[in-house]
């Protein structure tokens, strides 16, 4: 059975980024990075990565339609299976990324989950969903660690794929994300700063594997 | 007379980048660059840049507060003179920014001018600026191409200074801008496209000096 875990790699060091995509890459369906991890080594990372694993870029792409065909253009050909957008900025700016994609998966962000997301973008929700709906992206971003929001997104997001970050640490269980509609499970600091990464992957893949079971 | 004038380097070739600033340093208050070039060229460019000229990075920060706090500690730590930060990702993304930045200033992102930005972030603007007001931000961007509400903006930043993009190939007359509150005019294209950059720049700032003579 294909993975539904992604390790969301939010860590400076650039040689701790490629060991632990070497060593969780059977355990994984892609690795997650963002921009702290660039600027602390190098673009090239991206690429290193996507030796041993997918790389999902969550670069949380935010400009105008052109910078963000720059953006995304670079990222693609650097081997990113995939780049995190935002869709707030309107359909020009979320379409140019797509366009520009290519093979490269486009992730909208449609919600966030930390206690600003409510002020501005939260009640945009369903706009941003529709948005992310007709601009022909691959996937949303949902939170792992609140099910109603989860499912509520899950159940107008036809096929998009959804990827839940909030799992593990930040609250939300595997099984339960599964449940309330999440494809992949985003796992970052229960999995990095583990003693053991491959042994903890490994019980966050039982954990998924028995919530998808036919009850 | 301090310069005004903002040269964006909307370009990927990260030597032209560091030609420009070495060249240009006696005519700019900064040069502004975006993830593009560190895509690219690498991260130590807003280094080599800032040995030249003050370095504005465009980066439209945009995620939750622990990241924006990583991704802005290390622009400062590069050298950067300020950092520009998306506002509607609320008040504790904004905040982390300018807690991290340190002596680096943040730079408030609270109206954008891309068809696309009027279905979501336009309405925010008021909503916006108010964030930006209360957060401790250095400064705002505002349409250098949009007279009106560049004006609107301006009477209600306080003393927020003011970068106006738009101007040059998007439209925006330098004087224009300049009456109508601009701080900082950010110029891309018309410089770094001339055949005649240190020229353009030239005459720019004699059209910024003339706007902000006692009439």
């Amino acid at each position: 059975m294909e993975k539904r875990l992604v390790v969301a790699l939010d860590i400076k060091d650039g040689e701790k980024a490629i060991r632990m995509a070497r060593d969780l890459s059977p355990e994984v369906f892609a690795m997650k990075i963002n921009w702290p991890l660039v600027l602390y080594s190098k673009p090239e990372i991206i690429s290193e990565i996507a030796s041993f694993s997918r790389v999902i870029c969550d670069f949380k792409v935010a400009d105008i339609p052109n910078t963000n065909r720059l953006i995304v253009e670079r990222v693609r050909d650097l081997g990113a299976y995939a780049v995190i957008v935002h869709s707030v900025f309107g359909h020009d700016s979320l379409s140019a990324a797509v366009e520009a994609a290519g093979d490269t998966r486009v992730i909208a962000v449609v919600s966030m989950s930390h206690p600003g997301a409510r002020e501005f973008i939260g009640p945009l929700g369903d706009r941003l969903l529709d948005l992310a709906l007709s601009s022909g992206t691959y996937g949303i971003i949902a939170p792992g660690n609140d099910p109603e929001t989860l499912s509520a997104l899950k159940s107008r997001s036809g096929s998009l794929k959804i990827f839940t970050p909030g799992i593990g640490a930040q609250g939300g269980d595997p099984a339960e994300a599964v449940r309330a509609g999440s494809d992949y499970l985003i796992v970052g600091r229960a999995i990095y700063d583990s003693p053991d990464p491959l042994g903890e992957a490994r019980r966050i893949n039982d954990r998924i594997s028995k919530a998808t079971l036919p009850q």
